[in-house]
């Protein structure tokens, strides 16, 4: 924990108005930071917040532990305001979580069991992307289940167009070529998406979900977990579930991913 | 200010987890308090909370001042949990606002200006009609105008049908009779809307902007402010703006309105 509380009408939780990151720490050191960074401040441009001094982000390593950490920054636009009007001069405010972290290294290897969620993103381009505070909906679809066998949902938007898990973004391999979907209209840019689609052919798409009935390999990932292949698909009425035996593809895309974040590169079967 | 602040990991900041109602109190007395009550129940349905019991929820009105004040109840869904899964025993928490308040007489009596919004919200059934904590569209909305003469902006869902405006639902005469729009896609079913759909004939309808041009009167409220007439919508476009002169109909419709909160009735021009 870092720097107290929140007041009472902190705006983070009147209105969700403002951003986070969620950043894996390594023996004191941020991984993918300069991707966060840039996310974080992409955000403050949209929401007209100053973006906070480099310097003042990374305070709160000096308290992480050995080994690794996720390092938990929450910016909001601080107190005041009449109603949803911004105060005339905000004073943001700047709170971190710093929490050992454990990732779960047998999903790595055996991959994992996700489903469909029912519930459908709402499409709002303006913040498309952005890590933000109204997060209402992913708590919902994480809702829908359960059964601790189930790592994640996938989440479609309104128009039926397949977004991201609720929390990791989703690639596949279809007739030999990396995809994953479009996020201009809905869903969070991770930070490991991005630094996927720097060093690999991966085409951002507009897909159904039924793409996934033709895909060779499927994958969710975040910058936190790491990459996890998905080995089965449960069906979203009732169908057989559909099953992927990992193999050489996912191996491949885990060691570029996962080599930035200081994870294992190496998962062979 | 009530009950202290918020800890570091309340859902309420890390994701807008939660629900609030603003009350209009007079002398201690909160007004619309029964469908107060019935949105934060409905709302508690949805997002699986138990609805605190009424007790609990009035007990900041014994602090109450003289006079007219505004209650804001703000319940989340507590602390804990891993990422957005709700923890195994949830232990929510309600916090509370108390400010005198003075309404804006000169709007009941002259009207307002309004415009229209750029931003679009998203469309989410499932938190349709609800007062949630995700409020970034609001707040991103309001955003878009500085000029203190215009009162509130006019928003669309993103198929272009007309929603609300920033924090006050919208009603509109056509051909002599009282429409508003539907909210069962997105926006917030405010307690005064609920209540004047239960005493006048007003028909929910799905309306394109364009429906303001025919429109022989027009009125934005809540439960706060009350009714206010729209005397000027500026155009979307740059277009001349729409004026209406405030008659008899708005009188009318400002009296039902007006005296479930104990404001004026009678505001003959």
């Amino acid at each position: 924990m870092g720097a107290g509380g929140w007041p009472l009408d902190d705006r983070g939780v009147a209105y969700g108005d403002g951003l986070f990151e969620t950043v894996l720490v390594r023996d004191g050191a941020p991984r993918l930071w300069e991707a966060h960074l840039a996310r974080l401040a992409r955000g403050c441009q949209v929401l007209g917040l100053p973006m906070p001094a480099e310097h003042r982000l990374a305070a709160p390593l000096i308290d992480a532990p050995p080994g690794l950490a996720v390092l938990k920054l929450m910016l909001t636009r601080g107190s005041g305001g009449r109603g949803y009007a911004s105060p005339a001069a905000p004073a943001p405010r700047l709170r971190w979580q710093l929490s050992p972290f454990v990732p779960d290294t047998a999903r790595w290897k055996a991959g994992v069991r996700v489903r469909h969620c029912r519930l459908r993103l709402g499409i709002q381009p303006v913040l498309a992307g952005l890590k933000h505070l109204n997060r209402l909906e992913n708590v919902l679809a994480r809702g829908e289940w359960a059964d601790a066998d189930i790592a994640e949902g996938l989440l479609c938007d309104s128009e039926d167009r397949l977004v991201e898990a609720t929390c990791m973004n989703l690639f596949w391999q279809r007739e030999g070529r990396l995809e994953t979907p479009r996020l201009d209209r809905c869903g969070v840019a991770g930070t490991l998406r991005a630094v996927l689609l720097e060093r690999l052919p991966i085409a951002e798409v507009d897909a159904a979900p039924g793409v996934l009935a033709s895909a060779e390999a499927v994958w969710l990932g975040n910058s936190v977990q790491g990459l996890w292949p998905v080995a089965r698909l449960d069906g979203a009425g009732g169908e057989a579930p559909q099953r992927w035996t990992i193999g050489a593809v996912h191996r491949r895309l885990q060691a570029v991913a996962h080599a930035p974040l200081g994870y294992p590169t190496r998962l062979d079967n």
